[in-house]
């Protein structure tokens, strides 16, 4: 039989948490997740630092790519009411850009790809169209298959329609992750009728649009993702592991560069911090290693280095004072010269992070990010964007909200203040 | 203040998708929660390699050790009825013993344990009482405070109470890991009213027992725990993984041994494989140090131990069948024969591996490894021994169940059936 | 359009709490639901005097009705595996039968049909097949089609899969009123995975079977049913309420037999009472009207029923002792003499009430109620009786548990003891 | 011992699927819980109608009651932060006016005081302060006890922080509801972090103010209640439910007060109909009396009542349109006089209704209705109002949304509509 149509010989299920079970039919399907490439994800958390304040997130990205296949196959497969009969590749295809949709995603993602200026949606290319098991598989149903899920994952592939299901502000993944991140840190957000939802999806010809009357719905979910974003994902002591995270790259790169001879070799890290990485290096690294790394960094001599890596490691975070750039640039140049008169590194010690959300966007044409909205269907077929008639939707829409801080050991100053004039002088900066 | 009486500013919590929120007001479980040896529980996942059968359980040690805490806590906290006031010292004992039950745990625990014949309760008292940072907080409480709670965890404290609150056959230790391990695989099993039990213990003088109503709800508990070692803990193919591991770790050895030159120097291993461990050596190893020497050794030139290595890390696991020891001992051996004779090493590759678990059991003094029953307190203050009373209960206890596996890379010789007669005579042999 | 083939322009869905969502594609199944008898179902509850002792117990059994319809429709619908095609009526047919199976309970069933020696098995053909809004909609598809139904509910249709969905000891009725009443209770007994038993399900010629791989699932089930019967279907209190129920309605056709006259005329108990009920009368009778006359009789001269009425509805309830009818018969009967003496009519406050369970059961042909067992289909295809590979299963199985109360008012013995040395005699005999 | 200290010899619980247990260890409470008038609680629905749409809302009042006195008592009993000791008798008055706030409700509350223009809160002052069983047992905890509770519950109490506990935006009763509501319909909004808004609490002078940390689980609970009004509270079919009910009394009391001769005498109701009500009519009508009531007049002779009492009971509910009242009181109008042509009297079959809702409202002084607002206290002490700093709320608050419909009966108009052109027209206009 034609690879693209074998059927296992008996359903395949994986119990999960979140869905019950996810359910596997289709041969290729059961290769893909088979992979070296796929397994990997095994080794990436899918929530970075943040099992350091909800100790429950240490869940993978290998479950939420399971997640993410799970939902886009109900949809194709319990009838997605009004498309017209899936054409058999077609739904393959997507079915493999759900599941694959994070391949190319590195250790703690965001942090690493900022410190190295990388991009994980390049990886899940390269790693799909490469020298890789999983590429093998793939050109086994047909020689651009691979390429093909590369652009739905891109969303350069022309059917919109499947671009949408994968990767638009109501699909696949996000419903996935907001309730998968909700279930493992514990917290009461990240509730909303997915059930629903699927009832009233509805395909249009550019994208998913949603039946009117699933209105409520959809705003529980809008709601469930602001909440999420900021009692979850931006929780700033997660963040304070992030930027340590960060600082310690940045340091091992910069000794490496200057020439610090390290106790154990940094073999690993070696192309990233020479920026000549090849795909098999990339592959290479996961948690594991860094958390490895972490711990032999921690001994080494060099004091910055093994302070950050115990820190990170032990969760000896930054603690966190709030300021506002546009008024305080001052005093962000003031504390560096106190730090440094202090003998503390402001580089690696006085860190500012932003973290800013649109939890819900509308059309805006011509502006760079533009982000397709959600359009509701009226009965009598008409589309309305969603925030016309939705006043929750509509007063977050379109609202960039930042929030800043700015980190720094107050443990170590504290611990000194009273011998240290200029210690206390810094801590009462900082703390207002 | 006295370190013991020492409270903190405002109650931490922590969100905990099991019990809701874990509370804690006492500086030193604060303290004790962040020392070094502590965090390395993040590190050890709880249930080994049942990731790869269950891919939500990928939940460590430290939260279940939290979870631990937290159910003594509410117990002495929320009033054990009966029990006369607590000791303040007493109390911070009993509190310190519940976190710190599991901190000698080594990377996939039991398999470890097995090859280099090590025990983890063993290094849970080095590691309280040796050089370590948790050793140090704890002595500021008082001087034999770190051993005390060795001893609580050793089951050799005299109050026999207090031990049997963390290590019975009904103690906080299985009723958090049976929930929590429940809720993160998403097994419908492990789930029974740990609320109702709690309000039903009373403490007699030598352990805990249970009001006489309160017998459906640990008959629930019981048959919860049967379950969850069936169905979980005993899963032939996280079995399957296990074997493969502790292979992975032999080989590793046996070329150490034998001076095989590694590529990457097996350093964090050398003092394991020559039977030299410090402390230090212990503490530092942890499953990312594991899992990062397993990518490196996949490409070690030792087919062996290059081959299993990207079996564990890519799931490419041994299948499994059924097997009678008393029966077919003969029939192993022959299997070896032909093992050899078809040029596959049957020290690795055929291996033997028995599961084993007594449900529940009532006093048989004198022999090996006696368990305290579980005791009800009738209404007239009589104890009557569980199972005489619960039906179900009397059903399975006392009785060990074992299930006995032997595992193979079927794989590889189901690929190579058609061309090699010998493979296909040992896989009818095996499969029946 | 054949009316058996008619389908709903949309699919409607209830919202359930157990399933989620029930789904109605059906138009006889729609018609059905809107029937004045199936309607009739909200005014009868689930779990009768339940509500008493788990106040969360308000629940009809209109509920439970459509989620055995939901649980079969999932069965048939999603294909249950190995199943040649189902005939469209006789997929409906099956569909009426899961739906209807409860149509002929009376208010407060057990009780109430203790009390008048009726037959809610016989009500429910009555309604099927008499001149009824349900019949008149059954009977468009086919003219036999009514009667097909009361055979498959009387388990005399000639398929007996068809039957064993319905009821059997594995059937998709205890399914959902474990899962339904445990959820409507609150408590964690009833949890099972029903997810996996639908998954391993298998069609006999006889009967469903289970593929052996679920026994563990199917051992959950049959341990979630014994804790639901003695911690909840059993419960002493919820048994006072019902002797309490019995005793008023045995009062009150005495009163009316022996010509006492009601300030309300009893109308819709008069043909109970004189045994010559009529189709609409049973149909008439719900708990609101048992409700309304009760607190009507509260106000009566005849001071029993007034008692036992007050009772009832403002749960000043009968206390319990337990007794053994075997060795304490003799007592009985010298209680009877004593309340006699006392002035407390024994026939109304001196009640014996034995609750029984056969957990499950194995085949014992040629015994009366002989229920079929279930059976294990190993992966060769041979069918095996569950308690014959689990142990739990046969610790429980064909051992009929009983359970013995005496009921009476001790509020009422224990106000007036002082004054009262035969109350005081009485209470010391009863409370041991 | 004084009876406003005495405590019940052991705690007693009750069961309950929102909070796990309901825990009572003050007799007075236990008291309380056991009188007549709190009993009938049981037999008055929650959600009046709501089940009718969504079947599992078949609650009662009565363990609302008792869910909102298990809040409030954890409140009190868990430590409110900051609060100075609470005198004994203020934390009785407190628990009683938790559970007795409800206790005025009668039978489908709200649209049976529309019909009649009564006031459930001057009913429950009526209770608690008449010749009642449980004015009785509060009498005995002081004699201004039960005048105190009705002040408490009429929100006249000097002490605002009790009262703000019982009714404000953010109050126990709502806690309770949201949660109650949403478990027993299934709906998966009424999710909010109870607990974390527990822990936030913090008394004020005047009222209770939340953390500002605290200020996204409050976003949550608005938000949550939000949700619940639109989609359960305010679903257009119950209220189609609410309008039958409604027309049902009305033309009972027409008919009663022209004369009309009842089959059954109404006698229940006749002090209803005729405004001369009495505190035990009151006590003894509840929804059986009004279902039994129901039935019995679905025979009458008077065609109108006999249809509503059918359409009520076995859910043959009005069909429905939007209209908006500020442009189509024309057309209101016109189809009055097309239903008076068609022999359909517009009176009971062409009913207009609105709901409305303010979800959250700043405080707006000297406007009726004032709404005292939620305060949020940041970490300097100071108060400031939660619109001001949650834009989610800010963009709901004080925005009072109204939804019209127009209720009449599709279905007969429907029947007919191809014999009768008016019946044509009729809907024509109605469904646009």
């Amino acid at each position: 039989m034609d690879y693209k149509h074998e059927k296992l010989f008996e359903e395949k299920v994986f119990k999960d948490p979140v869905h019950r079970y996810i359910h596997v039919r289709d041969k290729v399907i059961w290769d893909v997740i088979g992979t070296r490439e796929f397994q990997r994800l095994r080794r990436i958390r899918q929530l970075g630092t943040t099992y350091l304040v909800f100790h429950g997130a240490e869940h993978s990205r290998f479950q939420h790519s399971l997640g993410v296949y799970e939902i886009v196959r109900r949809i194709i497969d319990d009838g997605f009411s009004g498309r017209t009969e899936w054409n058999d590749e077609e739904r393959l295809l997507t079915l493999c850009a759900a599941l694959l949709h994070d391949l190319g995603h590195g250790p703690f993602s965001h942090a690493f790809e900022k410190v190295f200026t990388l991009d994980h949606e390049k990886f899940t290319q390269e790693i799909l169209t490469g020298d890789t098991e999983v590429n093998e598989v793939l050109r086994r149903v047909s020689p651009d298959f691979p390429e093909k899920i590369a652009d739905v994952i891109g969303k350069t592939y022309p059917d919109k329609l499947v671009v949408s299901l994968i990767s638009s502000q109501i699909d696949a993944d996000r419903m996935d992750y907001l309730q998968r991140d909700a279930y493992y840190t514990g917290v009461s957000y990240g509730h909303f009728d997915m059930e629903r939802i699927l009832r009233v999806m509805r395909p249009a010809e550019e994208q998913v649009v949603i039946k009117f009357s699933g209105m409520h719905a959809v705003e529980d979910y809008i709601m469930s993702r602001y909440q999420m974003y900021w009692q979850v994902y931006f929780h700033p002591v997660s963040r304070s592991a992030e930027v340590i995270l960060m600082k310690i790259l940045h340091r091992a790169r910069h000794l490496h560069t200057s020439g610090y001879r390290f106790q154990h070799d940094p073999i690993p890290f070696k192309s990233f911090f020479e920026r000549t990485i090849e795909l098999e290096d990339y592959i290479s690294l996961d948690e594991s290693v860094l958390l490895t790394y972490f711990q032999w960094w921690r001994n080494e001599k060099d004091e910055i280095l093994s302070d950050l890596c115990d820190r990170f490691l032990n969760r000896r975070l930054f603690q966190y004072a709030e300021f506002d750039p546009a008024t305080e640039y001052r005093k962000i140049g003031e504390l560096e010269s106190l730090f440094k008169e202090a003998g503390i590194d402001p580089e690696y010690y006085l860190v500012t992070d932003s973290s800013s959300d649109l939890p819900y966007d509308f059309y805006r044409p011509g502006e760079e990010n533009e982000r397709v909205p959600i359009y509701l269907q009226t009965p009598n077929g008409e589309l309305r964007e969603l925030s016309r008639s939705s006043e929750i939707v509509d007063a977050i829409s379109g609202k960039r909200r930042t929030d800043h801080k700015i980190y720094f050991p107050e443990d170590r100053l504290a611990a000194n203040r009273d011998d240290n004039p200029l210690y206390d002088k810094i801590l009462r900066m900082l703390k207002g």
